[in-house]
Formats: structure tokens, C-alpha cells, sequence
């Protein structure tokens, strides 16, 4: 290995281990960290990622990377290091390309629109957003043109999520989904079955409940010598290297399903993190393929294995143990159904496996007809009220319950909301590779016995922690492209059954 | 304020807030922190620490300290300013005195050395650890003639800890407190009456224990909105700025005075470091004058507050309340003699008020006799045999617990045990003070108003964090220079009391 190379990656690495380090400090804050000391943990992550910063638009590391690339032309476009360098100057890139005068006023308009949408939200007030939300995507769009696009300005955007990922590519999933997923919405709302879930509200002690998740995410295969489960008020999953990724998650004492899918979604983000391989660590290629790619594995976890049958049957029993007061023995299959009960409702966070697509749907037109110019965000509420009610049959009666929900774009996450979608995309997709591999895992499941699923996503997309991109990695690990029918399919076949479509 | 200044100060901010993001990530090792996450949270405090070391020393720092100190020229010795200057100066001076390679090579030997201690100590094998305390000693003696010193070696090492103090200045505290210590531990060994201290012993279920040092720190005035309490194999004090301040302590459910003692001490640190000012933070004043003033404060609270006839008053209601089993109503006075039972022992950690300061004697007189050269490393467990048997009348049964008690010296900590005793002195000196400022206090503490004391702390201590040093601090505090007679004066009327002398 060069010298060079040696030299980029200690550097590199001093910027991960000050990630890893503003990381931890970020989960305090959201876990066990006193009331008043807000301000003082404001600074010390300041001074965290600006001294990150430095190091990372840093002329040395200019000058390495460039010596590095010379060093590297000719060598294996699928070797590691080749890999390591692509993703070193993508960062360089996107560090070097936005001038620091416009960094700093996105970071000053946060913290602003942050708060106007907090203020908006609780006076069901649009009006007190939009100057804010209107200087917000002013500010991305400043942002797109110095990072530069060919085709539409959204690609800007959402290459920082998804790198390589257009607007094209976003459109085109989408066009072919929304068809059939309003589709089925329509048929489901049509259904004369009806699916019963009061069994998940009723009293569940808050001590059973953790208990209950401690057992079910470490059966899952989260390694709890190498991660934990806190409670915060939003769960996350938080990562400061493979061998300390922690998750927290919320409970309901009147709602199993709320504390339940949160830590079995974590502990999917968790899992993805624990298995970026010993050899990345503390380099530019440990941890994830894409924003996406995360998603798939909470979302795989959560739904294609939490919310399938064979999962409901392994789980019964610890229910029948902790709630007795709600389940009696043989009510798996329903639970099966509760667990599936499809409605649409306003808020996107509560949405079931087939509305919520359709929320991402919304946004994304939304925001990419904002970033274009051809939507005024004073035009946004009717606009997402229109098409609240063309896709899923329902009108938000304000706007708390409709455009103001979301944290997002008044943080400035613009171009980020079809991240979760792709997510959904790609676990249908595995989901499918992974029947083929494992044709006995309804049965492993039932059992209890998730190593066999978990050994094939550590194979096949874990051990690559960064080094492919989604496109490339789906397709390493299935075989064709990113497709959205697979996850459609699954979808339609499952739901058909449940609503007898 | 020069422009020199504030770029001087907002250079010496990052270092600070480097230190506290350090601190809180040493806080969650000790606390949270996943068991497999070691390695990796080494890395990242290693990067901090070289981070902060590189920013510390560099050119920028001592061009802006050099002009600094050309722009103050003239000022009052007392201005903030001034005394920060003196500050962030000796802060470069340590840091810049030392060749990086000599830190590396202590820094590599802490590691090799603390695994020789754990491996003698377990085998009760001091040969295991003696070459490796040979080395740390001799790497002890090149660091002190890097750093310099003008009568005794031992200077260049206590003043780390202790600015601007002496060896000669130990050496007379420790020569005047010597006999009358001596003399009092054998008086009391002498006396007929004997102290009872059984109720201390039982069945003390740490959830009660949690809830009563919860409600007892708070009663004292650690404000747990800028603080907070978990429990730690080594209870400790961890300040990452005044309004993050946490402390740890150790509940053993069939001895109470272990966590009792434990978080009162932990929370006289906590308080000195919240009582830092507000004007000072982020700069190189917050913080406490020296650590023998942060251990005045701790022991004052444990000792001469906790260990009072007063506060036993106080406390005894909650521990009827808590632990009916053990306490009854009428035993306060029981209570006082038991927590103040002198019983020379062969721990240090575990001794008493009247011979703890023997202890830390032994260890000074060994360790500026090995860096003087008096002293073999070889001779160590039969100096230290003997001592015990001179000063406190018991012989250790072996080295494990004896000279291979202790962590600090294979640890590096050389020239620090005398903050531990400087730090007892200080608080007889500051509660004699006390005393005359506030006659009520007794009667205050039995109604468990401890307003007054605090914000008598806060006024003449606290506030003036890091800005005057030990001898100038004290001086300015009781109207006289730092005596040993005060705390020796309030042992032997105490201690003269309880066993009738």
C-alpha cells in the first residue's frame, strides 16, 4: 500500500473517530443528558464538526487524494482502496463544492425555521412557516447549483442521500408505483372484511415491554455486548463504530405495536451497522451503502419479517406470557391481522405498509415542484391537501394534521423523503432474493430462529459496508436492477389475502 | 478587549470544548458504553486528545499568548484577563515542555504498566510489577527535568496538580501533622471507649439507597437540572461545563456508608464545578483553583458536613423512613459514633478522617524518596511495611494490600497523593472560617438548610474558579496562609469527645 494511502486514511480517519465521537454526544443529548445543558453540548458539537470540517477540506487532504488517485489509476476498479478513494472524494466534493458563507447561513436559517415550524405547527398556522420555508428552499437551490446537476435540480439534492441517484430514476419508481398502490388503497377501503386490532391497545406495563424488546431484538441477532436500547422521544439508531451501535425506542403503555415495531426497526438499522465489517472499520468504507439501503433493513426487519405471520407465531407466546390481561393462547392468526390493518390516516409516521409510500409520493412531488419553481410554497397546503385526497381518499381538516407534520424541510432535508421509499423498494426486492435463498424461512422464523436471514444479509449486503452504491449493490445481491414490482407484488399478494381483494 | 485576546480565547474554546466532549465520552465508559466498544472508544478519545494536544501547541496559540502578554503589559495583576493569560500560559508551557516522544513513550507505558499492577495485585506479587514501576519512575524523572525545577524534583510533579507548589511546603505540612496525628491514633487505640458502628451493617436495598442519595445530594444543592447520578464500579465527578456536571456512586446493599459517603463526596465536587461561574465558561478560568481545592470541597462535604452530630440530626429521619429494619427512632447519636469509628486499616480508600492523612503520608515520603534517588524501587514493600507499623501501629499481611494497592503510581500519577491531604487541610482552614461566618451553621445543617454553607462556597470559593491558585485562594478566603493546624485542631477536639482522650 502506498504511502500516500496510509497517510489519506490516518487522516480520514481522524474525521470518523470525531463522527463517531459527535455521535455519542448527540445520543446523550437524546437519552441522559442533563435539561440545562443544551447550550454547552451546542457548543462542544460545533466545535466537533468544525474542527471535522477543517481536516476534511484540508489542502493536505486535497493534496493526498490527488497523489492517491495517481497512484491508484490502473489498479481494479472493484478493489477496496480504488473503492475507499471514490468514497473519500465524493465527500471531499460535496465538503469542498458549498463555500463556507453558505453553510453557515443554512445552519443560522435552521435553528430559525426550526422554530417557526414548532410555533406554526402549534397554531395550526401555515402562514408562520412560509417565509422560512420559502428562504429554506431558496437556500437548497443556491446549494444544487454549486454542487451542480446535468439533468433536473432535484439530482443535486438527492445525490447527497443516495449517491448516483437522480430525479429520473425517483419519477420513474414512483410513476410505477402509485398507480397500483392507490389501487389497492381504493380495493382495501372497498373490502367488506374488516380487521380488528383492538387486541394491541390495552394495558402494557412499561416493564414488560422492555423486557419483551430486550429479548425479541436480541433473538433478532442485535448484539447487545456490542449496542443497547434506551428510551428516548424519538426512537433512532446511533452508531459510533461496529462495535458500539446503540438504539432507543418509545413505549405506549396503552399501544404494544408503538414501543414494539420502533425497537424491531432500530434494531434492523442496528444490525446493518454491526455488520459493516472488522477490516472497514475506522475507514471511509465502514458502515452503509446509502440513506436507502439503512432503510431497507429497519423496514425489512420491521414489516417483511415483524408484520408476517410466521413472525406473529413466534411471538405470540411471549405476548400470551407478558399480556395476559390481552391475549389468550391461539390468537396468532389475530394478531397476524391486527398487526396488518390498513387505513389511511393523515400522519405519515402512523401509516401502514401500503399507505405509506403514497405519503412519500406527496412529498416528494411536492418538494421537487418547489426546488423547479413550479409550485409557491403559499400553495403547498392545497396542494398537499388535493393530493392527500387523490391518493388516499382522505383530507386533512388543518394543517397541523396535514403539511406541517413533518420536521424535515423546515430542517432543511430536502430531497431526503424518497430515502425512505427506495428503502421500502429494496427490502421487497431482497425480500424476494432471500425466499429464493432461504425457502424455509417462514418455517426458521416461526421458530424463532433468525440467524439463517441474518447470515444472508450479512453476506450479501452487509459485509460491503460503503463500498458499492444501491444501484450497484441491488444488483450484486439479486441479480437485476432496482425494481419497484417486487415490493408491490408482495404488497398486493399479502394484502389480497388479509382483505380477500 | 484586543482583538488579539479574542482570538486567543476563542483558540483556547476549542480546547475546552474538546476536553468536556473527552469528558463525557469517559463518563459513558464508565456508565453506559456497550462492553465490546472499548477499542473503539479509545480511538476516538485518542484523536480528541491529539486534536486538542495539536491545537494546544501550536504556532498560532504562541504567537497569539506572546502578544497577548504584550498587549496586557500593564494591566492589573488581578484582571480577569491577566489571570487567564496566566493560565492559558502555563497551559502551553506543560504542554510544550514535554518532546511529544517522551508522551508517547508514557503514554504507551501507562498501558503496559497498569496490566503489570492488575496482574501483581491479583497475585499478590509485587516482583510482577517492579520493573514496570522502575521505568515509570525513571520516565517520572526525565519528565521532571523537561519540566524543570529549582530546589527538589519532586516540585516539577506537584505542581501539575498543585500550581506553584513546593516540595518544601508538603514536606512542612506533613512534618506538623505527623506527631499529632500519630499521637492521636494511638491515643484513640488506647481509649477504653469503644465505638459500635454494627447498625451500619445489614440489609440497605439499593432502590432505597438511590432514592435517599437522590433526595440528600439535592438537599445539599447539587442541582440535578445541570447534573445527574448513575452508579460506576469507581464513583467519580465528570464536569463537561458548569451546567453538565454528573457524578457516580456505588451502592453496597449490606454496608450503607458506602454509597452514602460516596455521593456526598462526589457531589462537593459536583457543586464546586457548577458553582463555576457563568462569565468563566469556555474559558481557561471555569473550572476549580487546583485539585487539592476540588478535594477541600469534597471532603468538607463528607466529612466535616456529613460526619457532623449535626447532619447525622438531619439524616436519621430518612434512614427510620428507609430502613426500618436497622434504625430506629432515638439513635442519632448511635449514628454519629458509628460513621466516625476510627479503626486503623490497611486501605487507604477505607480509612477513616483521623488516619487517612498517614496513609497519603507514606506514599508521599516513598514516592519523593524513589524520584530522589534515596529509594529503590526493590526496597518499596519493605518502606512501606515498616511506615504502617510506625504511623499506625499495623503491619500488611501482603503486598496486595499494601503496596500494591494503590493504581496511581503504575498509572503515572506521580507527586499527586499530597493533594489528597492538602485538600483535608484546606477544608478544616475553610470550616473554620465557616464557623465564624455562620455560628448557626449547626443548627442549620439538623434542619437540613444548606443554603447558607453553599452560597458561603460559592462567594469565597466557587466563583472564582481557576483564577487565583491554592496559597493566594486560601489566603483570600480565611485571611491566612494555608496552615495544618486547623484541620489537625478539629480531629483531636472531635475525635477527643467521642473517645473521651
Amino acid at each position: 500500500m502506498s504511502d500516500n494511502l496510509n497517510q489519506l486514511k490516518a487522516r480520514f480517519n481522524q474525521t470518523i473517530r470525531l463522527s463517531e465521537a459527535a455521535r455519542l454526544l448527540s445520543w446523550d443529548q437524546q437519552t441522559y443528558m442533563p435539561s440545562a445543558a443544551a447550550a454547552g453540548r451546542a457548543e462542544q458539537a460545533a466545535t466537533i464538526s468544525q474542527i471535522a470540517h477543517e481536516l476534511s477540506v484540508s489542502d493536505e487532504m486535497c493534496r493526498l487524494l490527488e497523489r492517491c488517485e495517481a497512484d491508484l489509476r490502473g489498479q481494479p476498479d472493484d478493489s477496496d482502496d480504488v473503492r475507499m478513494l471514490q468514497v473519500i472524494r465524493r465527500q471531499y466534493d460535496l465538503n469542498t463544492k458549498l463555500p463556507a458563507t453558505l453553510m453557515a447561513e443554512v445552519a443560522r436559517h435552521q435553528a430559525i425555521a426550526h422554530a417557526c415550524w414548532q410555533r406554526a405547527r402549534a397554531a395550526n398556522d401555515f402562514s408562520a412557516l412560509a417565509p422560512a420555508l420559502e428562504k429554506m428552499f431558496d437556500l437548497a437551490r443556491q446549494g444544487a447549483e454549486y454542487l451542480g446537476y446535468s439533468d433536473h435540480i432535484y439530482d443535486a439534492l438527492i445525490d447527497i442521500y443516495e449517491p448516483g441517484m437522480k430525479y429520473a430514476d425517483v419519477a420513474a419508481m414512483f410513476s410505477e408505483i402509485k398507480p397500483r398502490l392507490t389501487r389497492l388503497v381504493y380495493a382495501i377501503a372497498a373490502s367488506k372484511v374488516s380487521v380488528d386490532d383492538s387486541l394491541l391497545r390495552g394495558s402494557f406495563p412499561v416493564d414488560q415491554q422492555k423486557s419483551l424488546t430486550q429479548t425479541l431484538v436480541g433473538a433478532l441477532g442485535y448484539d447487545l455486548a456490542r449496542g443497547r436500547i434506551d428510551e428516548a422521544a424519538h426512537p433512532f439508531c446511533s452508531s459510533s463504530g461496529r462495535e458500539d451501535v446503540r438504539i432507543t425506542t418509545r413505549y405506549n403503555p396503552e399501544l404494544l405495536p408503538q414501543g414494539l415495531y420502533a425497537s424491531i426497526h432500530e434494531a434492523g438499522h442496528a444490525m446493518y451497522e454491526q455488520g459493516s465489517p472488522a477490516k472497514f472499520e475506522g475507514t471511509a468504507l465502514a458502515g452503509a451503502a446509502s440513506t436507502g439501503f439503512h432503510e431497507s433493513q429497519s423496514r425489512l426487519w420491521e414489516n417483511l419479517v415483524g408484520r408476517s405471520r410466521a413472525f406473529c407465531q413466534f411471538i405470540y407466546p411471549f405476548l400470551v406470557e407478558r399480556f395476559p390481561g390481552s391475549f389468550a393462547s391461539g390468537g396468532e392468526e389475530l394478531l397476524y391481522r391486527a398487526v396488518n390493518r390498513v387505513t389511511p390516516t393523515m400522519i405519515r409516521v402512523e401509516a401502514d405498509e401500503v399507505t405509506y409510500n403514497l405519503h412519500v409520493l406527496i412529498r416528494f412531488e411536492l418538494e421537487s415542484e418547489m426546488l423547479a419553481g413550479t409550485l409557491n410554497v403559499s400553495d403547498l397546503p392545497d396542494a398537499w391537501n388535493s393530493r392527500m385526497e387523490s391518493y388516499l381518499g382522505i383530507t386533512p381538516s388543518n394543517d397541523a394534521e396535514g403539511v406541517l407534520q413533518d420536521v424535515h424541510w423546515s430542517g432543511g432535508l430536502i430531497g431526503y423523503f424518497p430515502t425512505y421509499t427506495i428503502g421500502n423498494l429494496l427490502s421487497g426486492q431482497l425480500w424476494h432474493a432471500i425466499g429464493n435463498a432461504l425457502p424455509n424461512l417462514p418455517e426458521q422464523i416461526s421458530r424463532g430462529e433468525f440467524a439463517p436471514l441474518l447470515e444472508w444479509l450479512r453476506v450479501n449486503v452487509h459485509q460491503y459496508g460503503q463500498k458499492y452504491r444501491t444501484a450497484e449493490l441491488i444488483e450484486m445481491t439479486t441479480g437485476e436492477p432496482l425494481s419497484a414490482h417486487y415490493f408491490v407484488d408482495y404488497l398486493t399478494a399479502k394484502y389480497s389475502e388479509i382483505y380477500r381483494l
